[in-house]
């Protein structure tokens, strides 16, 4: 059974706080074992990757089939169908025009005292996306973490995706095609991970690493932070939908089920104004979970971390969902709108009873990968900006230093630093000869 | 002596391939203290708050005493002489200036299938500025922490500061007043991070937590993240200048201890096409450094990781700044903005002899929190967007959902999540209903 609430109970806050606080995923603590696979890879190269590949993933690559061959992509791509091709296409098109329009511009003006300022954006260099491998394999998130790496201009994008026992998702292999990823190694796990970080004799070095993976690729990406750039790391998937009684229950049903069926530790909430709609949809969950493919994954998230949540009105709504933070915001609502200009922390909003979280997960257009475990309040979802670094720029004349110099000398004498202030000085001096 | 290096050299290579990985800094190992100061701050709040600021700050503040009234701040702030205040004032306007012009803009559209999509910034709810105490109190650094969080529109936008035996230095008390920093507590540490981060009886948690500190609120900022968001872990300093013949060499000299003058880990290197303009610089360092203050800190620097490096053109200069990615790069050229498109790694550019960095650290507009360790690679330096995070939103109609729904059921059936599929069948199957 998932927590039933309602916010007109006394003991409505102490359950929701304990709620909130729920612990939903213990992870394995494998840092010990990833940091002696970084050492290793770090210290053996190639011949490092190649063994622990042998080890986990139970075949041997060898030194030349670290890397894809383009004969050996373009002989899997052949294997997938057509309708599954061109819907990898409409997705990759939708995804590259919503990217294309997150590109920030740069900016150079000259103020009053003539000092010229600006910010110039760009791209990363070098890019590794890593894909992993098995249950979790989605070609959908190929396209989320290359397209924005591609549209800001990254130079060399390349994919690691583990394929034990040497069995590759033709999928993945065409949507990285799609994308334009340049090389997909067979490489997974740590050892992909240190390998873009530090580089091998076939594996270049990259700056920012990207892309979900398992406990070990987490830490691992944890580790490597620092050395080059990193994107979140994401814990289970959440949605959040906000329903009033105007809706069909099934449909919130399937919504709610859509995330439970991620991962057994995947939250699903309901929050609706509305007691018996809220009864209605729990009882359509039950339903589907009757005949659902993963209901042995969606049913325990449903009971142990599901909840459905009835509150006074739509203010209160909103006030529950800031304070959950989601990953994910249906607004299923007369005017959903409206109660989007007062849910500020949520990763994606989707508006309206037409737009189910799943159209997001691969056609929408905005990026999937997003922000978990309340960490909207403070961070967003990947977008181009995680491939763009920015630049300050000034430029000053000799009119600009005499208007604004002195002050920056007396800072640094007033902290203590000299050597700044001399810096200033050595200038205004020169500038105060010429124009005594 | 400062390393003397010439690409010309046969042994160029690996002499600066040496050079660039020296790791100038070997951080003390606290995190287990950390993470019990830590503990204990969840536990028991305000009570162990108290006692580590009387032990590691020998006074006891008393929980009424944890933060600033404002007469004690206004007390304070009428230390302050007016020539301070008055250059506080105009770096404050200048930087609110520059940031103002970072607010990134919202978007919404409607595309060809009838979806409409966007995207909406927001700003953290609440952000806490970590202030070193003592030698490293750099109201400078205040400024340049609060007013972005406070242009991007933090609403409760806290400073904690260590006051050693209960002094605190005037001007950082004044910067955040003129910053407009709701409340400033007089603690410090890993304690400092804990409060904000998990919330006392009397400091409400924070968001997101920005500022430098020492090893052990580095470690707390590391151990924290997640809960709450942090800006980047700050390195030792750095400035690359490249400078041509047409330089005062003095001028480059009192640049390039700016920064060694922070920190006997930070790193000054000059690359010049002059080899006799390279030794002139040197020989100008070491005269300054015969009488500089803070020459006990610049000296050791400059000795143990400066460098000059003699270049046979700029293009060749561009491609090594660009391997070292320096935190601060200063264009001394004749022409710099053509050479500052060539570096394309760099937290901060200054063009042009008329711009020593000491102007960027305080007046000149744009952020001094910048990327340091080769960082700029993949990252910036800080700003707005630091405390906005972006909401992605997505709202079909029922054409949209007839135009795109099919591929992205095909697409959740290919990897296997069937509700995923069905939350878009079930609506479209409706609209076959309606429209058959």
């Amino acid at each position: 059974m998932p927590q039933f609430l309602t916010t007109d109970e006394s003991d409505f806050e102490s359950r929701f706080a304990a709620f909130l606080t729920t612990k939903r995923e213990d992870a394995p603590d494998v840092d010990e074992a990833v940091a002696a696979i970084i050492a290793d890879v770090r210290a053996r190269g190639d011949a490092a990757v190649i063994e622990l590949t042998e080890r986990f993933d139970r075949f041997s690559p060898g030194a030349d089939g670290l890397a894809f061959t383009q004969a050996e992509i373009d002989a899997e791509c052949a294997k997938v169908a057509q309708s599954e091709r061109a819907a990898l296409e409409l997705a990759a098109d939708r995804i590259r025009a919503y990217h294309t329009r997150q590109m920030p511009e740069d900016a150079s003006w000259t103020d009053a005292t003539g000092a010229t300022l600006g910010w110039r954006w760009t791209p990363v260099s070098a890019a590794g996306l890593y894909v992993p491998g098995g249950l979790a394999s989605y070609p959908s998130s190929v396209l989320m973490n290359a397209i924005p790496a591609k549209v800001a201009g990254v130079e060399r994008l390349v994919v690691t995706v583990p394929t034990p026992d040497n069995v590759v998702n033709p999928l993945v292999l065409l949507a990285a095609k799609i994308a334009g990823v340049d090389t997909v190694y067979r490489v997974g796990g740590a050892q992909a991970v240190a390998a873009l970080a530090y580089g091998t004799e076939t594996i270049a070095p990259v700056d920012k690493i990207t892309g979900p993976g398992n406990a070990f690729v987490a830490a691992a990406k944890r580790r490597v932070f620092g050395k080059v750039g990193i994107d979140m790391i994401a814990g289970p998937s959440e949605i959040l939908v906000i329903a009033d009684a105007e809706n069909d229950p099934d449909w919130i049903a399937v919504d709610l089920l859509s995330q439970a069926e991620h991962d057994e530790s995947a939250q699903s909430i309901l929050i609706t104004p509305d007691a018996a709609f809220g009864r209605a949809v729990a009882d359509a969950v039950e339903k589907r979970l009757e005949t659902l493919e993963r209901r042995a994954i969606a049913g325990p998230s449903w009971r142990d971390f599901g909840a459905v949540i009835t509150v006074g009105d739509l203010d209160e709504a909103a006030e529950l969902s800031n304070r959950i933070a989601p990953e994910h915001l249906e607004l299923c609502v007369a005017d959903p709108e409206a109660l989007a200009e007062k849910t500020i922390h949520a990763g994606a909003i989707f508006l309206g009873g037409w737009t189910p979280e799943a159209i997001g997960d691969y056609v929408g257009g905005p990026n999937h990968v997003l922000p978990t475990a309340r960490s909207a309040r403070f961070s967003s979802g990947l977008s181009v900006m995680d491939f763009l670094k920015r630049t300050t720029l000034a430029s000053m004349t000799p009119a600009a230093l005499k208007a604004i110099g002195p002050a920056a000398e007396t800072l640094a004498i007033s902290e203590s630093l000299e050597a700044h202030g001399l810096s200033v000085r050595a200038r205004l001096d020169r500038l105060n000869e010429e124009t005594p």
